[in-house]
């Protein structure tokens, strides 16, 4: 066994988030306990945000408290700002998930605070939690780490002086997300590189979208950089709002392929992944689910490390 | 600049060949001049098989001497025995593609021989054709070089030893194809550097495919080994025959952003590449043509490393 590596599914908030159609309280809960029983550990379940912006989030709280009786299951929230925050603590999540945009314009254009500003409402968020009786994790992900669709190449300079301030608000652990999918493996490498000289383990997890079809090569490079954590999310639902018919998320079937093939344990039983995703088809908008296991199937030379 | 990376569009054989719909002579001409207009040096025009297998290819010969007209473009065909390659020769290639199976069990449900008494057979082919008066660069395609759908996982000692002798008999370079998908960045890092042990710079190229999704990282990882030149196919053509709806060959558009944007030149011109790809769209079947840099534009910050 090469080690051991984390996946994060985020299907049911960063992958729902972006379809229209409402799914029902009682089908999230369920696609939940079934990535649960496929072996995943670590799941975003919601957003805190207004329910009149993203209405498909609108029942976070429910699906909190319906994850939190699953014995083992890490229970991940995003909030955006100090409400979102305060609804998450009371909710109960294990792990609270605050976005940043690094590059100071999209920043601007989506909270009207340029990314340093935004870092400090972050470090007040991450003192009113600290002040509470009970610890949540905070994860704070530094959105458009690789390229911004409004301001383009996303210096990595910028990134470093983003997630050292992120490391001194406070945050427990920081992502690299490439929210538009601009990266390549050689900006990844460069990247993690100069963040991990920057903040050391601190940076924890990826964030990667295969908006380009590079998703599993960016991941394959910050595997070799030492990043033992990844989102993925099921099916690689979510597409990518600025680019109609453009793919998301990396694919966490294919990706949990790559590394059980590759000798890295994830604890996730990958069969019962894609029976999973077979069930979730019904409750998703056509065409929704892409991925390369699932189409051709899991191949016979399948040696999982796990196993 | 990291080096250069010579890529080869397979599109018009190895993308065709499954296309049941038959595409006039002149507009596949018209595709090969546009590749070349795109900055493709190295195209792999057509077959030498039997029309009666093969309808799509029957054309073969007349499309070889219409590519032969084109200054600068290396010609390539497949023939996959003697009276191919003595097609191929008559008709002018450049370089001549010699399929064979590292699997036994494949290679006997293929051409009736195994492994071993194929290269046989390819050594006579060489031999016929290096008695020729014109020089032809003949390459010998390892498939099933990562796995079988017949046998399952092929071992790295099969590869090595089919290798070994495809040099012993005369193979001016050899070829690595992940015919079914089966690989992972981890099985192509442990190949190509037995290969590589075994043979050296004789091993030139990898053909890979993107079944499961893995296909760009199996491509970074061969990078990694120093390999320099990978077939590819326009917008992902071809499926795989074994896996309806399965995807095929990596995309050239995804495979050229990813090799420019690392910086190694390959001297395609991917906004023109991505037109040629539109201007085909009407002559394939709807969905035939994949990928995600076409799919979602080319992003702002890309800098290929070729301008």
């Amino acid at each position: 066994m090469a080690g051991k590596v984390t996946v994060t599914e985020v299907g049911p908030r960063d992958g729902l988030q972006l379809v229209a159609q409402l799914m029902p309280t009682d089908v999230k809960v369920r696609w939940i306990q079934g990535l649960f029983d496929a072996g995943l550990r670590d799941i975003e379940v919601g957003s805190f945000v207004s329910p009149r912006l993203v209405p498909q989030m609108a029942d976070t709280a429910a699906i909190v408290a319906e994850a939190l009786r699953i014995d083992g299951l890490r229970v991940y929230g995003l909030a955006a700002n100090l409400k979102g925050a305060m609804a998450a603590y009371e909710a109960g999540v294990h792990v609270m998930v605050i976005p940043l945009s690094v590059s100071d314009r999209h920043s601007r254009a989506n909270v009207n605070k340029g990314t340093l500003e935004h870092i400090e409402a972050i470090r007040d968020i991450i003192e009113w939690v600290r002040a509470q009786p009970r610890a949540v994790r905070m994860d704070v992900v530094a959105a458009s780490a690789f390229g911004c669709s409004i301001s383009g190449a996303v210096p990595v300079a910028d990134v470093v002086r983003a997630t050292r301030a992120l490391d001194g608000a406070g945050a427990d652990r920081i992502v690299l997300a490439d929210t538009v999918g601009y990266a390549h493996p050689a900006l990844v490498r460069d990247t993690v590189r100069a963040v991990q000289d920057a903040v050391g383990a601190r940076l924890s997890k990826l964030h990667l979208h295969d908006t380009m079809g590079l998703g599993l090569a960016n991941a394959l490079a910050g595997l070799q950089e030492g990043i033992r954590e990844f989102d993925g999310c099921m099916g690689g639902l979510g597409g990518c709002p600025f680019a109609p018919g453009a793919s998301g998320n990396i694919v966490t079937d294919d990706l949990v392929f790559m590394l059980e093939s590759m000798g890295y344990a994830t604890g996730v039983d990958l069969p019962a992944l894609l029976k999973v995703r077979q069930a979730m088809r019904a409750h998703l908008p056509d065409g929704a689910l892409r991925g390369g296991v699932a189409a051709a199937g899991i191949p016979a030379t399948y040696a999982p490390a796990g196993a």
